[in-house]
């Protein structure tokens, strides 16, 4: 896919809508060139805004949909702004379960000017239903007690500080965002129902005794809608690692009326799942996204959950990840 | 779909490869008018033997592959054999994740030959993701310890009971076998992993307070391949009631080196996941598949299982299913 690239952000208006976008931007934006919004947009990428033909004109070559919707559906309003994109001359990525491809008037219109359409969520290989059969390597997964709490920057993080400590790890991309910044890996809730933990099984296959695969999570066990993808991740993973992530001012899941579990709560699901596949499953650390909380209040709620749980916790996005690298390493 | 059947089982040489066929056969078995085997089949339907153009001259309209094998691919060495149905006139149906569609020869033949093919497996609408929000009526679902222990057969059988009591239920087909025996339903783990629950939300629609939609269930909690599809039909049924099945001589689950959870250790795990969207759920029964017990031994596992439990037990092949409907309704 050709950088660098503009944000397209649509009329997002929720909170964890600009998810993608705010992935790309936080680990890419030296790739970002500008953002373009619709009116009644409320995200903000803090990037120039700009449509699709003055991006052009400043250089760049793609405009990524940095939005996610439940359900994946391509909104009808944003149909001419992404024809508007391929006029323009840029090739279009979406990470929408809808294929852009499979919008008529978008496929022509990139027939018409020769330009690519990336639909990255779709799978590109067949998988195979899971085996259970325990592989060489180690890996941590990243869970969570709803969507949209840091389970993907979590990972990442950790990926870094792992490498910058000579450690050899790999991040590994379950979801859209993910895939992009590092440019592999599978969209997990896009696969076939039967091949969840297949496809989880494959992402990370056997590796050196010393390797670890940091593999960004998805959903929550006590997610109503998503749960299902989130258990066939754990048990394809075999995770020899947990960490929790937490975001400690949320009280419902994100657009639907079911409370968010206790840390403690999600721990003992996630352990009690995590078992079958690998016994030796343990949580080395608590993420929490601080973001929400008044600052001078953050010492306060990790001191707190740090005591509750006797793991360390940490915001990777303030503090880095050290602390949860230091316990992952103690007990390896 | 066109019937009489004739069922085609392949090489099928596995413990449950046969169930589709099985099933077919065991409710719908006035439309089946023989079986087709390749060599080292062992599966065995007591049907009549017949190739596909002795069923056509005897009637036969369609061609069901009535096979299950893990991954859901058609082997090469079938190829020929369906191609010689259509050859012979009959039109083919696959429950397979491959479809038979996608397979050039297999089109090939059934467009000159005019023949139709049924890929019932394929998810012929979209679904959104699941949302939680309780269903008025109310809902039973079978689970079980493995794959094939009576699930589809255990629902089948509380349905014919509940309506031979003039009660108003319906049977929710979720797998392929259940489709055709019913005509309609989802085959839930062929279906995007993000939308298992939905799916399973869309199948048991509001309905009134005394309806009963007797829901088919998938895989095990316990199955490191299967516990996603598992998990998200919980979740998108919730159930007011759980009909637990178990075949009690196996010792590990089919094909795996895993071994199979008690009757204790499933119900724990199925409630807890369940209250998630359905705090009231409760067990009513417990059904085996007593086929595989020494004749002497049946009634004592079932009184074992009944004092442990103290739950109603029964296998609804040999006894009915009046015991675990008599529960139902007394807790109703």
């Amino acid at each position: 896919m050709e950088s660098p690239y503009l944000l397209f952000l649509g009329d997002a208006n929720l909170v964890g809508m600009d998810k993608m976008g705010a992935g790309i931007r936080q680990w890419r934006g030296e790739l970002c060139l500008g953002q373009f919004r619709l009116p009644g947009c409320t995200a903000d990428l803090g990037l120039p805004e700009m449509t699709p033909a003055e991006a052009q004109a400043q250089g760049a070559r793609t405009m990524i949909v940095g939005v996610v919707n439940v359900g994946g559906v391509i909104p009808d309003n944003w149909i001419a702004s992404i024809i508007a994109a391929i006029e323009a001359g840029l090739d279009v990525a979406s990470g929408m379960h809808q294929r852009l491809a499979d919008i008529p008037a978008i496929a022509e219109a990139a027939a018409r000017h020769g330009r690519t359409i990336h639909d990255v969520r779709a799978p590109t290989r067949r998988f195979l239903p899971g085996t259970g059969v325990k592989r060489s390597g180690q890996r941590l997964l990243t869970v969570g007690t709803d969507c949209a709490v840091g389970k993907k920057y979590t990972a990442l993080a950790i990926e870094q500080e792992m490498r910058s400590r000579g450690i050899d790890a790999d991040f590994r991309a379950t979801g859209q965002t993910g895939l992009l910044i590092a440019g592999r890996g599978v969209v997990i809730d896009a696969v076939i129902a039967d091949f969840i933990s297949g496809a989880a099984e494959w992402l990370s296959p056997d590796a050196d005794p010393d390797h670890w695969d940091v593999i960004e999570g998805q959903g929550s066990l006590a997610h109503p809608a998503y749960a299902a993808v989130t258990l066939g991740l754990i048990h394809g993973s075999q995770p020899d690692a947990l960490v929790v992530c937490h975001e400690p001012t949320r009280e419902k899941l994100l657009g639907l009326d079911y409370p968010v579990p206790g840390i403690a709560e999600l721990t003992d699901m996630t352990l009690a799942a995590a078992r079958l596949t690998n016994p030796a499953v343990r949580v080395v650390g608590i993420s929490i996204n601080s973001s929400t909380l008044p600052a001078d209040r953050v010492e306060a709620v990790i001191a707190e959950i740090e005591a509750e749980t006797g793991l360390p916790c940490c915001d990777p996005l303030v503090h880095g990840p050290a602390k949860i690298v230091d316990r992952l390493l103690e007990q390896a």
